[in-house]
């Protein structure tokens, strides 16, 4: 449970055995339209698959599965803008603790349906005008709760990182390996795991430019904030990048990519038309950057990771 | 290439090994909401995943890949609303045939442009007024082309039935199976294989209420024709029965079910925002009728074949 342990390749495959129970083995897909488009084959991990719609379920269960008994009966606590809170809520019903999940109240009202279906507590808050970090500190403080963050946190990281492992396990010989970014807990995670099964692996971020905090952390050196995103990808718009998850993200990614709105609305459209499979904006920014190639030209192999597939039904008719 | 040959299973494990190069092993799904809505575990077989997105590229590769060269030369046709038009095509195109295809000019926009992708030649008919049949047999003549048949026809019944044969080698103890059905080849060759698999599958095809032909036909005892259904499942418009696939149907099938179009578009929003996955109506109404319990209550496990995925965005997102 310690904040402090280093994240390494042996925890993401610890948590690999970890969470068995909660997650599920996603399928690889390829699909020969993609790799027309992309010029190269692409390798498509399913996160969208995952149970709970979204890769969170790896970090969350890895963490929430390490908590001791005694401490399982204060609670647990999350903030998230409706995955990890799924995520959250799925992992802490499995083992019987009451989970307390804080989120805008603008987020998908399918994602808050299904965070409330598996038991969870929801408070609201308003995404521009209050702190969702100082909401659950005091609810946390209140209960004596544990935090479950979305990003910045060893265990959590490490959890994510599974999507890379079993990807590799699949497909070892990949030339590169791109994930979305939000807060970076899926990226470092995977880059840790894949730089260490393949070291030629070159490691890549998708931002939509909307919400570009790592690309801009990235080139400035240090993490940088930016005003709250406005980014059609909800997953994405945390505004800095994690201090756990960045110096991890500098080390061993070569670049963040950005793009755009439209580029990433014709990427869940490419996923659902061609691929026959629903990925929510935030899980499709990684596909986008292949699909409207963002990656050096050369590169002869690419992983994708798809990373979830929670979406209003009104929302999608309307891309 | 003979249309008098018997349907057995033996025909069909013959078609899986024939149609290897060209179809895809899809994958078999399941769900947790699905399984709780079923009131019994579903395992849902992906024919939306297969290339051309449904299962016609079997039966049609399987025709096709059984042509001799020097009659190949003289092209093939086939008339079709779509994934039949489209499966005929890439097959056609893989062995270096010229394909004709007969399509009503009011098939979905996709279905049509992906067939011209594949290389093959349109001719559209009014299917309120024109035969399609006559047309096929028209050009057939001035071509001395091979018609490739969207259902009548054992190699085709023999290669559709390969999906069947799938899920069943990947699950083999299913209490029933259940298929859409529109001209019935889907179902009389899943039925034909899944029955010397598992003598005691319980066999269900489920129909559009508004396109009930095989239902009457089934109550009837004898082959009957309805006026031109306007089902949504526009895959499964035809009108009455083949006249191969009837008797199998008749022989091996305990039930046809009906299903509303209200049942159908829900199916198809289950299936995208809870699994996932994009079917299209014709390819739901199998799960339609598990999701509405169409089906007897005591059934243990049910296998379902999801025939298809391919829908114009702008249909979709009027449902």
């Amino acid at each position: 449970m310690s904040a402090n342990i280093p994240v390494t390749a042996a925890l993401v495959r610890e948590a690999a055995v970890r969470i068995r129970p909660l997650a599920r083995r996603t399928p690889v897909m390829t699909s020969r339209s993609a790799d027309s488009l992309a010029g190269a084959p692409v390798f498509f991990k399913c996160e969208n698959l995952q149970r709970g719609g979204a890769f969170k379920i790896r970090g969350a269960s890895n963490l929430i599965l390490s908590i001791s008994g005694e401490q399982l009966e204060c609670g647990v606590v999350a903030y998230s803008s409706g995955n990890h809170a799924q995520a959250t809520a799925i992992a802490a019903q499995h083992v019987g603790a009451v989970a307390t999940i804080v989120m805008p109240q603008d987020a998908p009202r399918s994602k808050m349906d299904a965070t409330r279906d598996c038991g969870a507590r929801i408070i609201t808050y308003d995404r521009l005008r209050d702190s969702r970090e100082a909401i659950a500190a005091q609810i946390l403080k209140d209960l004596g709760a544990t935090l479950v963050p979305p990003f910045d946190h060893p265990l959590i990281i490490a959890g994510q990182g599974t999507a890379a492992l079993e990807l590799l396990e699949e497909i070892p010989h990949l030339d590169a390996l791109v994930t979305p970014v939000g807060g970076g807990g899926l990226l470092s995670g995977c880059a840790t795991v894949a730089k260490e099964m393949n070291p030629r692996i070159r490691i890549f971020g998708a931002e939509p430019a909307l919400a570009d905090d790592t690309f801009r952390s990235f080139a400035a050196g240090e993490r940088v904030e930016i005003p709250p995103p406005e980014t059609i990808a909800d997953g994405l718009r945390s505004p800095k990048p994690g201090e756990l998850t960045f110096p991890i993200v500098q080390r061993l990614a070569e670049a963040i990519v950005l793009v755009s709105e439209d580029e990433i609305r014709a990427a869940v459209k490419f996923l659902l038309l061609r691929m026959k499979i629903l990925v929510e904006p935030s899980g499709a920014v990684s596909a986008a950057a292949v699909l409207f190639h963002k990656l050096p030209p050369e590169l002869r192999s690419i992983g994708v990771i798809l990373s979830g597939g929670n979406v209003d039904f009104e929302d999608l008719a309307g891309y």
